[in-house]
């Protein structure tokens, strides 16, 4: 994410832009640049909670042109309202596996537009290619803080993946696991479920669930019933004590 | 996505609810929930861009209990701050795999906590299990409505990339699909799981397994139990009808 630069062209709106600042800064993507904001908006959003340092070292430029001067790709992100496009478009997850390849060698620069307007054709002149993300027909404008998360979460994505991949590779040839499965949670021996079986083949008898002679077909389904329910060792132990006390009370009441 | 219900628990900030609106109508998300918001934060919201239709559609809710009462699988969200976990947790794209597969067949309710505090312990014992979104460790706490953006996103993502594969494998060789997939069992809604709880918990209640000042920590730790059963539709309706029996058994039993 070092060599990524998200670019907002003329945002108007300073919750949008600290919505932005979080965002990159939840997702690791430390680099914020802003061309020709309402100079109102780019101060106000400077409370952005969690992305103050962020928005502090966020660099301002007159012109994309500017903006983009270090980058080797640069990308235009648009909703596609009727605008006609004259640019290659990706979807978002077509994209990012493109973007990820430059950004391991030299700079990308991803622009977002105002959230009124969106990227004038001044600025897609600047744009290699263009990258939306698929949403209804019936209303495809995101919101730009919602726009940037999911554009960094599907970037992040697929580093995440390729650092399992990679780490998995690397442990298949020392021959280690190459995860740490979960502790897998401990389950009862067929014996403590059965005992469980057996003292609530107990308490359905007293209580006149199973009639008199259904006892052996009862007792099946009500093992293989516990047998779905598929208990956690901790939980038959829990279980069985439950079904203990209420078997004794049903006896001791039964007696009374 | 017709089997989805977004869960907002408690939101405080009228934009957040605006945003969160805004994001399930691009995504195609069309069923929110709202429980017990700050009265303003829900009417303001009501103007948000694009999203208006969903808004005035979204149902409110007392409790989470409602809320989630005809849905078969609740998954909580969290950022993970100090809380201690006591529920499976899984990252967000190995949780929506499961999401999806559950969606195909039943309602699945997601629940979002209030921008301040996440989801209270209350809330977290509807839950079967925990997603979070994997986020920098210094900036782990997303905004609510980016949040959404992004899960919804990756719950979209693999139904689109699925869509292709499927349309793929048909057009291999045969015209057809490559596997036919499994008849999922039938889960039973949570309204139904929350019935057997209060029955248990009336038994154990009786029976003195739970003493007279423990009852609220026990309901928690017994709803957590019977989600992690995991239970099928026709066990949970058998289990119930045992349950009441004995119930029934208990009482009549101590009143002789």
């Amino acid at each position: 994410m070092e060599n990524l630069r998200v670019v907002l062209v003329a945002p108007r709106n300073p919750l949008n832009v600290g919505a932005v600042a979080r965002a990159m800064s939840n997702f690791g993507a430390l680099h914020l640049r802003v061309v020709a904001p309402y100079e109102r908006a780019f101060r106000e959003a400077k409370s952005a909670v969690g992305a103050a340092e962020l928005l502090q070292r966020a660099e301002e430029f007159d012109s994309v042109k500017e903006a983009i001067a270090d980058c080797t790709l640069v990308v235009g992100t648009t909703a596609i309202g009727n605008r006609e496009i004259k640019l290659p478009l990706r979807e978002l997850q077509k994209a990012t596996p493109l973007i990820r390849n430059r950004m391991a060698t030299s700079q990308v620069a991803i622009l977002f537009g105002s959230e009124k307007w969106g990227l004038s054709n001044e600025s897609l002149s600047h744009c290699h290619w263009l990258m939306h993300i698929p949403t209804r027909k019936e209303h495809y404008s995101m919101n730009l803080g919602q726009a940037v998360a999911v554009c960094l979460w599907e970037l992040e994505r697929r580093e995440r993946i390729s650092a399992e991949d990679r780490r998995g590779r690397r442990d298949d040839k020392t021959g280690r696991r190459s995860h740490i499965p979960k502790a897998r949670v401990g389950r009862p021996t067929a014996e403590a479920v059965e005992m469980i079986s057996e003292v609530m083949l107990e308490l359905l008898h007293e209580s006149g669930y199973i009639p008199p002679r259904g006892k052996a077909s009862a007792e099946e389904k009500l093992r293989r019933m516990l047998r779905r329910f598929d208990l956690e060792a901790r939980d038959a132990e829990v279980f069985l004590g439950m079904m203990r006390k209420i078997l004794w009370r049903v006896g001791s009441g039964g007696d009374e």
